[in-house]
């Protein structure tokens, strides 16, 4: 539709998670358009973002060394480890600021629709990180869906034999929300939970 | 929340239009992740496109060279011009193949809360392209809402003591719409701008 490099650039955005040919075109034409919008900037980000970042070699996150730097913090405590999927989920669960451990980032769920096993998960690295009898307590915060369930299930089966308690984050109504537009598994599983008062 | 670089990626992705926090971390970490995404090749395309896009003499259309694939066009009609807001909206009637003719950006629209004025509108430029007889018919497409009407009604009336029919497009409801749904304003257009069967 556009002379050569404009439709390049359209479609090459359009590659991206969650942008339509739309959001594509919107986004080419407020790039060519905004005078102040840094295009050095960002493709200076793009060629230096895959050479410096790589993975914690202890917990899988995200690091621009070789361990993050929740790895790194002194003051975060060794004894408690949070399992997640992605290193999405750790940024998500920093920002609530209630946890003070650790983290384990397994770099996906076991799906077997898609092929991913307990093998192509880094569980191998969790188990070693658990050999040495400091950690305490591991809480699966895998996502509640199916995937993320038959993960926590899996791990926690593993975990049984071993001294360490294992938990997994309480399902239930979203703060803020409307127990009438619920489903009814959260409402059930917020019934299952419920807290004495 | 994350480690410099990997931050500094998001917040440039989140100065997009029409991208939140959410999604520029998406995009962050599927190009952090997506070995089969060509990082090298978007940042070309950001550092080329504003070097070698230029806007078409003519028309103001986003152009490779002096003048833009449309105005090269011998086989497009002359007498014709589309007046459009915006390089996207002649994308958008090139997608329906019904114009055959030549368009002209007007860069915006007359609108005065946001300061844009006649002046600030290539609307000499377009006076200039009718000054040789050449043009027969000016269509007025400038967008359906408030300041579009008005850029519309204010050419029309600029053009009013030329030699030259100047029409607008037709407003009404939506192909595949319900007119269950349709707000009173878009009806009452429809009525307006009914045809005789």
């Amino acid at each position: 539709m556009y002379d050569g490099i404009v439709q390049e650039l359209i479609d090459e955005f359009g590659r991206l998670p969650g942008i339509g040919p739309k959001s594509a075109q919107r986004i080419a034409f407020h790039i060519l358009q905004t005078p102040s919008f840094d295009v050095k900037r960002l493709a200076e980000l793009l060629t230096e973002v895959r050479e410096r970042v790589r993975f914690c070699e202890i917990c899988g996150n995200v690091a621009e060394q070789e361990r993050c730097a929740i790895c790194r913090d002194p003051r975060r405590d060794p004894a408690v480890i949070c399992v997640v999927e992605d290193a999405k989920d750790v940024a998500a669960i920093e920002r609530t600021r209630e946890f003070r451990g650790l983290y384990h980032v397994l770099g996906g769920a076991i799906s077997p629709i898609a092929g991913v096993g307990p093998d192509d998960l880094r569980i191998a690295q969790l188990m070693t990180r658990l050999a040495d009898g400091t950690v305490q307590e591991v809480i699966l915060a895998t996502n509640p869906n199916l995937e993320g369930e038959a993960t926590a299930s899996y791990l926690s089966r593993l975990l049984t034999s071993m001294q360490i308690t294992v938990s997994r984050l309480a399902s239930g109504l979203p703060v803020g929300g409307d127990l009438e537009y619920a489903d009814e598994v959260t409402l059930g599983r917020a019934f299952e939970g419920r807290r004495v008062l």
